[in-house]
């Protein structure tokens, strides 16, 4: 039998979501916490792998196993083998078409940015930061010109195994809560660091030390160097896959209220 | 000179505020990086000590220095210093007459509860957590019990220093924000462990187990064993003390924005 589970986890203490030789990565723990409560070996496929200090609010795994349990033993059971900083959200039996990363029509992510003269404390490894002002019109205005298919080559880090450049923004929200913004992200599918890339483009359109169509001339020269530095890690979270709604699957998790 | 400085950090990495042969707590990380910056020994004296694992917002130190820099330097300059997880928000020269703990007028503490049946994993450490769901109308009317004066006796840990058991709560505010509760308490001061031990009783009268009105007979019996037990420290932010206005002071910073 095949089933998905949805995972919440900070990022801060792993090497990212894909197994290492360290044993140090979200998965590596999954599967060892999943092994350990199966008896039996368990290997998972994501819907997309997470860099090293970016967090996961609604990751969702799939993996086939002959052990039949209840959902909530699946949830319950690996929790208790998991470390504090990871958590099984649900786990749900699926068809064996269901696939965490084929079937997936869409990513979304999250991006918690502190505007402050003062770096981050309390939240320290949870968020960006900037310490100058942020202009939220400048920064919609260049966010707009990414909306659509798109060759994003401009975005895309050096190592990027995608096989084509060219992905579909869906949407790109900025709201602004007390001092923290937020800026939220949906795609068909993201290129390696292209949010963390894009979000230093709009850093650098929100202080005003570029223009917002300076965004068009840095996607339209699908080179790397047009664009700016990669973001800090720290403040992006993957809030998760989207699917089709007849899988049924949750596609949020309470962790969401957590953000800013 | 006497300065005051408004301090934010995150406890879960230190043995409380106060000072300690470690060197483990947030005082001693906060005086050597003073000390560094003034190139001379600086003691500081807190409006309250947490404990371990508790965090703090607007935590205020008060200190006496012949060096003289600019409010900004001090809090830029001694960043440098401080780890990532504590960080000096705001820093003002006072007269002599200011002290950090005998001139508050009272002190405010926000309690942030996961309600789910998931631990918590992206926020561990920074939130207590329920797995059964809470009445807040019930956890409300239990806590109107405890407005005004009163002998607090049954909330007060068994080495609390405090010379009087007798102290007036302010207000306490229960909200919701999706999944998690926010509690907010304003005293003019708290005996130890007092808000830890009323969150307990809080907790078991919004999950049925105990009526609103239990909440009368646990403070008339002045016992400690008449309440619950002590909750967990990791959902604990010290908001800060409250000053007369005339003094000038922040009372509140940008971490404020972090709490759901």
């Amino acid at each position: 039998m095949r089933w998905a589970l949805g995972i919440s986890y900070n990022g801060q203490g792993y090497e990212g979501w894909q197994s290492q030789p360290s044993g140090r990565t979200v998965q590596d723990q999954l599967e060892a916490a999943l092994s350990r409560f199966a008896a039996q070996p368990v290997n998972t496929i994501c819907a997309g792998r997470t860099d090293a200090g970016v967090h996961g609010l609604n990751q969702v795994v799939h993996f086939d196993t002959a052990i039949e349990r209840e959902p909530f033993s699946w949830v319950r059971g690996t929790n208790t083998f998991l470390p504090p900083d990871i958590a099984v959200q649900w786990a749900q039996a699926v068809p064996d078409e269901f696939h965490s990363r084929a079937s997936a029509i869409a990513r979304r992510y999250a991006y918690v940015l502190l505007e402050s003269p003062v770096r981050p404390s309390v939240d320290a490894g949870r968020v960006g930061w900037v310490f100058r002002p942020l202009d939220g019109d400048a920064m919609r205005d260049a966010a707009a010109r990414l909306l659509g298919e798109h060759n994003f080559t401009s975005f895309r880090a050096s190592g990027c195994q995608a096989k084509s450049p060219v992905k579909t923004m869906n949407r790109i929200d900025i709201a602004r809560r007390g001092t923290y913004w937020r800026f939220e992200f949906e795609a068909n599918a993201f290129l390696h660091h292209m949010i963390r890339n894009i979000m230093d483009c709009l850093v650098q359109v929100g202080q005003g030390l570029q223009s917002p169509d300076w965004m068009d001339q840095v996607l339209a020269a699908r080179d790397r160097d047009a664009a700016g530095r990669t973001f800090s890690p720290d403040g992006l979270y993957f809030l998760g896959p989207v699917y089709e709604t007849h899988w049924g699957l949750p596609d949020r998790t309470p962790a969401y209220d957590w953000l800013p």
